[in-house]
């Protein structure tokens, strides 16, 4: 591993190697790897995502954004299993035309998210490519033994809660493509940052580590990954869909057009917790939304059974397609 | 992070899963992330290395040898930090035309050595790209608390010595692409093989921690590796050209082309174990070289300075231009 290289790599040297200072395990990006602490009693917990430029971002959004979206996509991994997180590797693949200005605004992006999660740059490598600029973060961080939130575990009547508001990361992609007609501007700017830049639920994680009996993060969308809980934890997931929380932006759209619910409920990108736990934990989950004054909002129940059903208010079963960005 | 996926990359799943089997921390790939446990009084070590078709690989290479090269020098980091293996994360950016029979023939060649090293798949990301196949891996091992042998530490006096034979991977890498004429065929195919798939000194990095000061993997060349270990060293290292051990292969290349000696000594792709040791760890390290039946040959010294002085037979300095591959 060499994110410090000489010749043609000096640059990422330069560019890189501020965002390990501090981190004694770096080893200054000098050594063959990088090496890492985990408290006793405590377990790693590792999550990864690749980007390719023209793929999963378009290709002129700010390097800010770009590094902290792929940044925060993986910390929000680590929040869906109540991880506290430890570090970070970076894989760079860069085309010859990317200059120091996109590498370097890259950077910057990393450093300010680093001082916002408490997290460092451990390691990594960079190559050169003859295809587009690829991207991959590889995250750690810590749970005590046996304690990670898991998908699995959600258990008969167990109530369902999701963090924040859904929606936004599909609306805010139709936003940014031109998709959505009579948005005014503060919203429609409101979604398109809640696209570009998600809020990964570190500390709501933490705070759930044996409140919750199943976590995910939307990131598939709401249905999608309620049905990854349902599947792997062998129960059924009902959602009231008036019940499903949605910010001023989202709500306007949908009174605007009423098919945007497809993409609200079944588009991804949201990076909210989705969580089950049971009926007794109520007091508890209020007291974590109101210490994080993060809005958490059951919307469902668990039950016997398979599959996740959604209902409108009249308790008629929704058909919700899949409406938003599809994850390649 | 998802290796598993639906639609399009379900026949992902088919093919990787079963390397995370029996790794009960990748969660059967089923989660958001995958835990790992870091022994009581161990610390993590992290290294990654990324490699693109056509830039790190020609392309036509068999795809289990293409899979074990990636693992096996993410392996020798591992091993030159004294690092007891534990498991890996692989991301693959895949072109649309990669048909089935080359990601199974990859996950085959990762599955053997699977075997052979101990170690897991616990997780990944799967994701199409327009650009050439890149592929990630990042392995994780763990060493005693301040147990991991670091570049660093080297001091007068010590002994530099080198596992295995020196200059195998640059020569295959001459072999491969038909750069060397005369080489008879049993010389021609160990010198690729050794190029395309390198032996990580994973037992000896084991058997060198408390023994050896400083160690590095030689992928950047035998001199420019131990230039890596002489400047974090705050050291100068001298080496006897006549006592770099050479596989049958390389002497005979070079007595047929003299010139082939940069190659050898500058080239790299080697993955041996380069280390210093005080003199009075020799009988031990003749133990550990007894041990693993692999010869350890010391080549030089440490002494006080900066540099590194290649020296010849009559005890004049060498001039050696870096010959082999040339890492972007």
């Amino acid at each position: 591993m060499a994110l410090r290289k000489t010749g043609e790599f000096e640059r990422i040297d330069r560019i890189f190697a501020p965002l390990a200072q501090g981190f004694p395990g770096a080893l200054d990006l000098l050594d063959d790897a990088a090496i890492l602490s985990v408290a006793d009693g405590c377990e790693l917990v590792v999550t990864t995502d690749t980007i390719v430029a023209g793929v999963h971002y378009v290709g002129d959004e700010p390097a800010q954004l770009i590094a902290q979206k792929l940044l925060r996509v993986n910390l929000s991994d680590l929040a869906s299993m109540g991880a506290r997180p430890l570090a970070y590797t970076l894989n760079i693949a860069l085309p010859p035309d990317v200059g120091d200005e996109w590498l370097e605004a890259f950077a910057r992006g990393l450093s300010a998210d680093q001082q916002v999660f408490g997290i460092w740059l451990a390691g990594g490598d960079s190559v050169s490519t003859p295809g587009p600029v690829t991207l991959t973060i590889t995250a750690m961080g810590e749970v005590p033994l046996k304690g990670a939130l898991r998908r699995s575990g959600a258990g008969d009547r167990d109530v369902v809660y999701v963090t924040g508001t859904v929606g936004d990361g599909a609306l805010g992609l139709k936003a940014q493509r031109g998709e959505i007609d009579g948005l005014d501007a503060s919203h429609r700017s409101a979604l398109i940052a809640r696209y570009r830049r998600p809020e990964p639920r570190i500390e709501c994680g933490l705070r759930l580590r044996g409140v919750a009996t199943a976590a995910i993060d939307v990131s598939d969308g709401l249905v999608a990954d309620l049905g990854h809980i349902a599947d792997t934890s062998g129960v059924a997931a009902v959602v009231q869909a008036a019940a499903v929380p949605l910010s001023d932006g989202a709500s306007a759209a949908l009174e605007r057009d009423p098919s945007l619910r497809d993409s609200i409920l079944g588009g991804g990108d949201d990076y909210e917790l989705l969580f089950a736990a049971p009926e007794e934990a109520s007091d508890e989950i209020a007291a974590i939304a109101a210490d994080l004054a993060l809005p958490i909002t059951a919307i469902g129940r668990i039950e016997t059974g398979r599959g996740v059903r959604v209902l409108d208010a009249g308790g008629a079963a929704m058909e919700i397609t899949r409406g938003g960005y599809t994850h390649r």
